[in-house]
């Protein structure tokens, strides 16, 4: 919780102001306020850096443009994921100057000046071509999140010389996302050429024994280099959001 | 079926020295004899060109004793795989001539000499130290069934640098068997510096998420290299035997 | 690497043509050029023997295109799998002289002589009626190539003296190709009818346990018979990919 | 319930010798006793034709001896599965007729005669040498319960020219137990030569991708052959006592 | 194989009419005629009692019309499973006496009469209204083969003493074909009323943990109840099939 | 069964105005009716407190239509769960007071008062807004069944301070269901914070690793937190009816 | 936390008694006590009306005195479950009082008297004779926990009247547990006969595909009858904790 | 590789003092040298910060002394894991200066000083009790590679105000690891109170459906809090390393 807030709060009780009771309501019924279907965290951005995300798949199109235009109000910055164009055309009504990446499925609402830091950059790379849309979900929430991002795609260990042509970006990088289907193994190799924190998001692409991205989970959890970690399958978000706390750290 | 003894039995037939059902009858309770547990076939060498192979796994060291030895009466070689050290001594007794391999599990039995074709090499990789047991069972069966076999143990992917140094062995062998556990990427990435046939072997070595080999079961049926294809968790054997079928194809 | 270039990069380099920096730089950035989405590699044809083969299942028509009018400008030959109608009615707009196979879902663009030995056959055998578009994948593939295929649909072991009738040409072929879905059983008894290399291709028909090809796969995998590798639940491409690397070693 | 003691009871509550209360109180506490830890059913073999068995696994010694104890009082005859050979010596004690059958782990007291006709073979097969103890379980409990019963060990379908020497046996055989690990797929082959019931047992003799059986239990779930039915993985009991019921049927 | 036309053509080979290859020749290619792609069996019937069944999901509307033509055209009675509306009306378009069970998903060609003993009742029960599909489908296969069928649906565990008031029908009947869904618990509760055979049909009705039919197929293996096994998930036609040959045993 | 008429039944076969089979005969065909594809159980209200409940899923319109109209001429309330828009016109036009829930999927048919006890609430709590169509089947089946509900939703874990400002209604409340997908890991957290019982419901939201629900289904049923039971993923329906067998106990 | 020191504690920091850190801090650090490898819950005995419960499973002996020994020195009854004897042996030496079940593997130190209500009876249920040691571990805990438990062990469904004979303990109980493995079949049932709620325990009990309990454990959570609520596979403790919790409401 | 040597090698290769094989050559076989059954990499913590690291769980005695031996011989610092005490007793005879971590199961052989910044703080965090050795072998690795590390034990959500009482430690923290078996629901709490990253490690602590780690795993990988990643299951090594990594970035 804000801590000015709270201070303030709190010098009101002991001063007599409000009562202990009226203090204690007040505190837990903000800083957030009730929708009914959501609740929505305003001081987010204060708490944790960055402002709340809307996860868009399984809500309607008049959840997301209710919740995005409460969150607009409060907030500087807002993302939302997993976003529809039909969502998007439904936000942008609403909200003008939202924007909206197509293949990363993600509508962003730019109200502050982001600053980017380009010395520290955040790789992102793929195993094959079909592995893009949720790499660049990764990537464009890292650039949102104030990074700069490096994209090297398809280079998957099959053709394992396309990959070492890049050994100057990956050593050049701050912290690697590696996003590969079928057998994942993308992310042990690129371990194991760097010392940097490697982000690794299995995706469901692939078919038969690949099971909606098991095969390449698994495969990831049980990689033998060191410095890696899992996301979820599919979750570009995730990864990039991980990446950019990695990356704003000094 | 040996076509020589069915052509005679056949002539038989029809000049007239066995009825139908006689012929029929021979044909039918030969060329194996009934033990009670187990079914010997001693003319597998002729159809398949390489003697039975038991497998000592379930079974009784009394059975497998027995098995054996009605096998190397028959017989030019016999090999046992999983066998324990107490199958071999039981083993050793009744035929003395039986060689042991304690790292493999395998049992030998040389009756008839085996000829090598130095010129066509079967390449044994592994990811790791562990996997070595496992690696042995394929390189020591094909050597049994003779092929020349390189063995190169201890690249695993997370170390990349150490499997390049190997591209002229790889460049020269004839078939290659990567043998891996964890997460088995080591067969996607050799599979995508060779054009030869690949026989990919998942290990259970690992812990966690490794489900007992599931991870590298999975990871390399579905691996983006063409030219794999994979045998059982484990089964080295089998690995070894079909490299040696393929090796001898001319 | 092509070795001849590889060879006069470095003389260069030694001769003072050009500078370090500059050789591995033209070494790196060679031999592939970057559409951004996709690597292409006009050298596999040299380093593996076969085309760059286009995967299409989640790609879109304008990657298939643009990357097959690429490679088509590179290479001899170009196979691309998992193909739409749509997708080959597109390529052929750029590419007049691509064929469709639409049961087996291959676009080819034929741009050399293949040399087909016919005195060694890979055969193709499904287990039913449903399995024929898997096997047609993978017969395609072999034949496009430079293999003579074989095949024999509809041998499933419920009727097993249906399989007997094709005793010789199990005999004949040099490689063998099982495709089969439900319990998989197929691969078994064939393995156990020859002393060739057999791939078997565990395929999605079916229904209740079969759980998507599982039940094919463990089949497959647990085999009995010796010499049989299994290659990716409807991995048909693969299977033919591998038997025509076997096919062709001498 | 056995019919005959119901109309007396409800005759007595007719003609008002028990009350109503009375008269459900002793239907409802007969016709087992309470040993506190398990209910008896001495009325089991009126029902259902066959005594209690007794499912030892998961039971202390203590247990099967009391248990066995009251049930060979009420009854002609008792089996008891899963037993050890220390479960067996102190059955003994107590009840010195009592025989084991260590292969089977089955313990059997034999009270009354048992009436076998030979005309109708229950013809018990398995496809190795390792999964004999689960075909004994099921030879044994259907000889047991008055069957005349055939075995034919180790015929599996890696050599199947074993098996069809046996197709005589096949065609006289009433019901068909088939017993196999690995991949299962003697059940297919010999459903596929037979127009009788088929009962097929999954074991969990293997490794590797066998999961412990699965891959036996979904490859014969899966089977295309006709007229296939399975019951649990190594449940050579439950198949021994299907076969005879199916097998005393008129 | 018909065991007169085997004589036959073992006479003429010993009489020199033919040639021992001719001989083999005709043999092999006998019984079954090549449609490219699908091997019937016209003497199926004689080997196994019944026609040859066409398993229609996966298949095209044109494969069921020629394969159903070609059947119809040697055998008596000719039946087609999962079969749609869009196959019944090709199908009735060439052969004009095929009848179609909609609910059962059946298609039926009725050219002999079918002898039914009405004394030896099969008995089809569902445990909820959603199962009657796949009860429908092991019914109507049971009556196209001979069988006396009667219905009890929707008594599942929830309210047991639906069940009870059945009690007279099984013990009437001759075989028991149990089919549900969910917890798959009814098999076991009527497996515990009666000695009959009982067949156990696990469906994929269900939500949640349900995992389309596990849950149900793993309740039913692991009935605590003797005499029952199980076939394929929805697999009606299996049950429909075994229950038959049970049926007519004598 | 209703105690009254089993009395009444009773007492007539006592005084000899019906048989005993007369008796038997009219109790086992009571009190349900057959509709031929759904036994009807009229006395369920009295035997269990709650009318029956139609589950709609896997029906047809006509079936649930059928089978409402005939619990509704016998039973006071009716409850039907998992319906279409559809169905519900469908029954609407022959029981116009039916009402319809869209969001919760359930048709209600009130015939009768229900009272409730407004001292004691039954809160239904969800983790985030895609959870809310479960949780309402959940909240409107109790209120239904005559509790008093309150409802908080969109306060899962990663933002746990929303979570604590409502202690007071968790005290206040005297059963809670909480309805998660994703890690569902907010039923171990309420449970931690309360002394009543819990009722956890997974639900299938969420993606990936997910695995239609069963992440959340596992992270509930090893809960660390004592007091928690786990109903199906998705059962929103069988948590609102436990629930209010919990809250209607003293 | 305990309600009347927080206002304590608030009271003096607005007395000015404390400053606002000490006050967080006193708060923050209270009411648990650090040994460094656990935090102990001397208050949850207030806030839950149980004491705390030591899972012993994974802990060493030294581990599980030292966390009994602190907690009996505040709380007045401890209950550790999982325990092992050489556990029992060593808490007994340090607290003398303390008392053990073997069975059910519970170490009960019992220092203030426990109220029973009589007429509020938990009735504990099991399958087989092989449940019980998990039935006792929830029997043990209610008992424990102030609660009269009746048990009726060994009526699973296949021999289903040896259930119907505790219809009227069913009527009784206030909650009832079941506890089975194997189908797990008998939570359905039993949630058929009674409107109470019903807590279902599936055990681990069975072999084959039982999986280790998942068999019982889908078979219960997809239980097609009303009132049913699931908890961890072997988790006694869980249901016996429940069971009081939902007794002991008024 | 070491860009140094590779400069000297290459301008030795241009002054013609070594030929371009010879350079080749030195540098595949440089800087590793082989053992035999492992390749050792003495120049890792060049390339990576860190020396090699020995994962010892399936390895021989014998060969985890001869692999730490050449190790030490070459490198400053190195690591053991997963060693058992006899591996410790083994490896001290031959290093003296060797120390041993049982809890942890690590030996690391300390020879160069370790710089720690002990105003950069790595939390290390676990649920319960029992997790703590998974946690050690984190928190000792990290400690190992240069790390302040503090520890917060059995804080399980389950009392999740013992949770609360640490913020100040999670606030201060650069980066937390969370160790959790049985639901793992700890890693979305800690998340949801903090924006530093957060390494997760699911344990397979716990019992019945925790499926040997599989629910923690699940949970963890699909927590609703942002800048989780996860590690495989008791995996400490990995996430101490992944945390050492991220808290040297600057």
């Amino acid at each position: 919780m804000n801590e000015v807030i709270l201070s303030e709060t709190l010098e009101a009780f002991r001063s007599g102001d409000i009562s202990l009771e009226e203090t204690l309501d007040k505190l837990k019924s903000w800083p957030y306020e009730d929708l009914g279907f959501a609740k929505l965290d305003h001081h987010r951005a204060i708490r944790q850096g960055f402002p709340e995300v809307v996860f868009c798949q399984g809500k309607t199109i008049e959840q997301v443009v209710e919740i995005m235009d409460r969150l607009v109000s409060h907030n500087r910055n807002v993302l939302a994921t997993r976003a529809s164009s039909a969502m998007y055309e439904a936000v942008a009504k609403k909200i003008p100057t939202a924007q909206f990446n197509e293949m990363a499925k993600l509508i962003f609402v730019h109200q502050e000046d982001i600053t980017v830091d380009g010395d520290r950059v955040v790789l992102v790379m793929t195993a094959g071509t079909s592995d893009i849309p949720v790499a660049e979900e990764a990537a464009v929430t890292a650039e949102v999140m104030g990074n700069k991002v490096e994209r090297v795609y398809d280079v998957g260990v099959a053709g394992i010389h396309r990959l070492f042509a890049h050994q100057k970006l990956i050593d050049k990088a701050n912290v690697i996302i590696v996003v590969a289907g079928m057998e994942g193994a993308l992310a042990s190799v690129v371990g194991g050429l760097t010392a940097k924190p490697l982000i690794a998001v299995p995706t469901s692409v692939g078919y038969g024994a690949n099971f909606n991205g098991l095969s390449a989970l698994l495969c990831m959890l049980n990689s033998c280099a060191a410095g890696i970690a899992v996301v979820n399958i599919d979750n570009g978000f995730g990864a990039g959001r991980l990446a950019s706390i990695i990356n704003h750290m000094r």
